[in-house]
């Protein structure tokens, strides 16, 4: 195993306990609890709160149960994002990762309740965190505007409405800043947050994560432009069947490879210019690799 | 008018630009915004929000911004809650009000879209707030604690749950102050937090608000099983037809409507066990009369 994922299994349990702590102890309903337990366990890669982490410890400081409730809070609302995106009603999908979605086990009602719980439990947990005020403050003021109708809800409107019209690179950039890339830019942020980053530092990790997002998406498409139903576990191609702006799409699989390396080295170059004293990028530049092609779907 | 009726008229538009400058300045997307706000303009009465104003100049305070703000929040929670209800896979209602509900008129997407939007940008509003960062702290985490999978989330699922079931009172009690007592009670202890109650205090206005909300709902029921389509703006006996348990329904007219009649008087006699110095509850005496069965539907 290699040294972050050494790192992740290490981690990520500790993360995962507060979002199951908080959901045992935060929920009157057994049906509802199970339905919310089955999208947060349904395997997910966990991308944001690594982040998160890994942010925290670039700037030389070890994760408390803090910085594991302010990724479990991230991971909570990335997780009813996809619940109430699968919905009949929105992307209509039976398959996530291999499982089925939480509409079709628990059906449509209690998956957008699950939903709406999960996006409400995420700020009751961030409340809840033994943070200064002042610093919880920022971080719910930043997560509701990373998740809300100027971030990823707007980003979600974006792609609903875009559907079976053709849009340009710069469109579907900023279609993506706000449907994938605000949580990411949060979970990088809050790292810098937590840590009680200045301004400028902020400023910079938000540009890193911007290039992040990005690439994050483009990797995405092409992998579901490579991939078969049976690797990706869910349906692929589907994209192209709803008519959907994708990169490769629009900008063919080789000039959509060059935008993904493109946008990873402008990612790498932040980071570079980050290189103050204790500043140990190590784990982020591990986890830039995560989001080059040839790692594949891991 | 009555000085409810003329304080009503003056209070509420400051609310009602609180919430509208909200969304104006903090949603990306035209269609969204279009859609918050139709239902948020959609003709609700603010018992929610004027519960907040009503008991913080019942601690002898003046309304402030920050008092608006709070109360905007709360009225952005509750129309989330009503957009999701209202959607196919929940009630299935077409009309509220006497209007066509969210998701006829934009769809089921942007419905479930601008609900999850709506209740995001609570959280938001709070945050943003200027208020000392631990009582916004404090509110948020109360605010979250009432809306989520404790608190009115839950109330809906056990909703779903008891349909075609037959409840006990009991049963019925606890499933309303989960799904509508939630946010009444923290629309009264807010105010009471805004003026800085002590926890005695506090614990005294969430007993009279667990009573104004069991009230609340009696009166819905009995007006649902009084009033016919036209007069209520909704369907009507619909309860009846889908099975669903009511007051009046589990004890008859008769003894649903001295349920209503205790609630309030138990009501009014907490508010009187809280005259100490200062304590003027001429307006929240005024909004129990609201929730009299004899005011009608206004």
């Amino acid at each position: 195993m290699s040294g972050l994922q050494i790192w992740q299994k290490n981690e990520l349990p500790k993360v995962e306990s507060q979002i199951e702590g908080f959901i045992h102890t935060h929920t009157a309903n057994e049906q509802l609890k199970e339905s919310m337990l089955y999208s947060i366990n349904a395997g997910g890669k966990r991308i944001r709160p690594l982040l998160v982490l890994a942010t925290v410890e670039a700037f030389g400081q070890t994760a408390t149960q803090q910085t594991y409730q302010i990724a479990a809070a991230l991971e909570m609302v990335h997780t009813y994002s996809l619940i109430h995106d699968d919905l009949p009603a929105m992307d209509n999908d039976d398959l996530r990762r291999g499982k089925a979605t939480n509409h079709i086990v628990f059906g449509d009602a209690l998956a957008i309740l699950a939903g709406d719980a999960l996006l409400t439990g995420a700020f009751e947990l961030v409340a809840e965190t033994e943070l200064a005020a002042d610093k919880k403050n920022q971080l719910l003021q930043l997560l509701a505007k990373s998740a809300g109708a100027n971030g990823m809800v707007a980003g979600q409107v974006y792609d609903i409405q875009s559907e079976q019209k053709s849009l340009t690179f710069t469109e579907l950039a900023a279609l993506h800043q706000k449907k994938t890339g605000a949580l990411i830019r949060f979970a990088v942020v809050s790292g810098g947050v937590l840590t009680d980053q200045d301004e400028q530092v902020l400023s910079k990790l938000d540009d890193f994560a911007t290039h992040l997002g990005l690439a994050f998406q483009i990797r995405d498409d092409l992998l579901d432009e490579l991939a078969t139903t049976e690797q990706m576990g869910k349906k692929t191609k589907k994209d192209d069947a709803a008519g959907k702006n994708t990169y490769p799409v629009l900008l063919g699989m080789e000039k959509a490879k060059s935008a993904l390396c493109a946008e990873l080295t402008q990612a790498r170059n932040i980071l570079k210019s980050l290189s103050f004293n204790d500043f140990n990028p190590t784990l982020l530049l591990e986890m830039i690799k995560l989001f080059e092609l040839e790692r594949g779907n891991q």
